[in-house]
């Protein structure tokens, strides 16, 4: 995780959440990484000028998952009075987005080769647990 | 709706698609409009300088809000081979944030008289509802 | 533009704004109509197969100008205490964005007769002449 | 930068690119690490009861900053075919956008010691550097 990002948690005025740090900010970090990177591997698929016939379903889903990885992030990160219904949900979808996009990838990265499916693959099935371990200790919670 | 947006899904090459198509065109129209007014929303109450510390957990609502409706009303104006359960999971969390800030700006129209509240509490239940009938359309056809 | 999103602004509690209201007024519409059909395009050009190789370029600007106009329609649409450098930089942004996946999609809907195309250079055209307007209107104040 | 955003470029299957791919690398992890650290540190200024009259200013930049780097951010990771005059203009407007929001909270910082101002100060002046770099590049190269 960036630095900075990692540090704006411990300077907030209401640090405390509903939610264990540790596995927050790693949710955090993990939603802001597979955005990203789903933003760069529908690009790179797009590039592949040879394969892109093949490559249209993973595309869609890494631009719906960047979406919802993006806006997951942007929720989780803001610790002024959270509502649990909206943060349960929205890591619901965001682990249905990371399980689609990551079961396309590792198929692509498998049988064509496609380093950057491999890659994307990896931080979906990184953030598609994060958001299942934070889900856990919700429902632990209560 | 924008009349523009609402001829793309006429030109799509593959227009069928697993929803109804007059209540996708309303769900991603609601959509798109509760993201802006959310936005929109969270913008006027930071200008109510002397009710601002009454405003708080609406602005947080209002910004969850709008990233959550966003990204829901891009994955659904997508119709290139979709996935069922990635837009189900999203669907229910775009009716929970709506909910919580229809909720919230509804109770601040009534008392404390807040117009811009009461004109997002509107558009947070429009898409509460086109979300609930397009959720409803997908659970009855299996 | 959605009803709702044209009253927000008369609600706000600080209208009075750097530009005039009604460029102010169609240059948000704008901005948001062209970002949701640049992104709907992008996906109607993904769709087509026979096409696509010939589409990779208008993806690629389809997905910076959705992204683009969307930053440029919530800048916009924040009246409370506005910087104008800020303003007028992402407004030139926004119009080469416009400007760039107007001119690509109108050679597509020219030259290959897709629709979707013809219909998001529409929206690119008209996004970036209330960019020029309102950019106009603001060096004329000084 | 996480490490998988960091391999994705790598991956691509056109990585050659009109910058430095240092210069482009930093930049592209600068914007990232500004959007996601001012969305927080408007959030923590939202939980600032006490000082929140003297952020209203503050909260209005970091949410429009945040809005623009990310648009930057998404648009400088697409290698696929880019178009000079928005990646020009998108870095103008981003450079413009960090240094109205660093300069703000570097004074929230040094006049109300607010620790996340500071951190938000540190990644806005990382992000309108890198962006600088980046546009001097690139004028460098015609």
């Amino acid at each position: 995780m960036p630095q900075n990002t990692q540090r704006m948690p411990q300077t907030h005025p209401n640090p405390a959440s509903v939610f264990d740090q540790g596995a927050l900010a790693e949710c955090i970090d993990a939603c802001f990484e597979c955005a990203n990177v789903c933003s760069s591997c529908a690009d790179a698929c797009l590039g592949e000028r040879e394969h892109l016939m093949h490559l249209v379903h993973c595309i869609r889903l890494n631009l719906d998952c960047a979406d919802v990885c993006g806006a997951t992030g942007r929720v989780l990160s803001r610790l002024t009075q959270p509502d649990l219904n909206v943060l349960r949900a929205q890591l619901q979808a965001c682990l249905a987005a990371c399980k689609a996009c990551g079961d396309e990838c590792e198929r692509h990265a498998r049988e064509m080769n496609m380093t950057h499916c491999g890659v994307c693959a990896e931080s979906c099935r990184r953030c598609e647990q994060a958001c299942g371990q934070l889900l856990g200790s919700m429902s632990a919670e209560g």
